[in-house]
């Protein structure tokens, strides 16, 4: 499995999240899941990289063609459905950041 | 443990780093310890968040008050050859990328 995003040239934006987990699981795993194929239909999603370690420390980054794109996704129903229970049950703390990438590297 | 970065109102910068590690340690875990040390002395520093699973896949996204500060810390002595051993040794593949934060929330 490939785990890194293939993106386009910047610019394009990005969506750091990165979170504390609380446990039990609760349903978060499935959502989860969920949630990544739900984002990967939308229109202007580039791509994600994401990853928790076991203390249930997690980065999720998402990369988006607009603005725009950013906004319709927050705004998708079931994503505002786990954006709830998110806030009421998985996470203890989160920080959202929305960045424009201006460059990036490979290693080659 | 606070692992979530306390940074300033946007803008800012963020170094978006996602990286595949290889096995076994050969030292990383040490150096990586004193990367992040080292990186939280320099001009313009503004904080890190940092993650990686048992799978080895990780992100860590450090934040800086200017492309300026991005360019002196990628340039530091002790850093380059950090960079060097990333990677002849230590990743099987990483991808760097340079945004500018424009907006951030935290769950509250």
């Amino acid at each position: 499995m490939n785990r890194f995003a293939t993106t386009p040239k910047p610019p394009y934006y990005a969506v750091i999240f990165s979170s504390q987990r609380n446990e039990p699981d609760q349903g978060y795993s499935d959502m989860a899941d969920r949630m990544m194929a739900l984002a990967s239909q939308q229109a202007g999603y580039l791509g994600a990289e994401s990853t928790r370690d076991a203390a249930g420390f997690g980065i999720t980054v998402s990369y988006w063609a607009s603005e725009e794109a950013i906004a319709q996704w927050k705004a998708h129903m079931d994503h505002q459905a786990a954006q709830s229970m998110g806030k009421s049950t998985w996470y203890s703390h989160y920080e959202l950041r929305v960045a424009k990438v201006e460059r990036a590297y490979s290693m080659v």
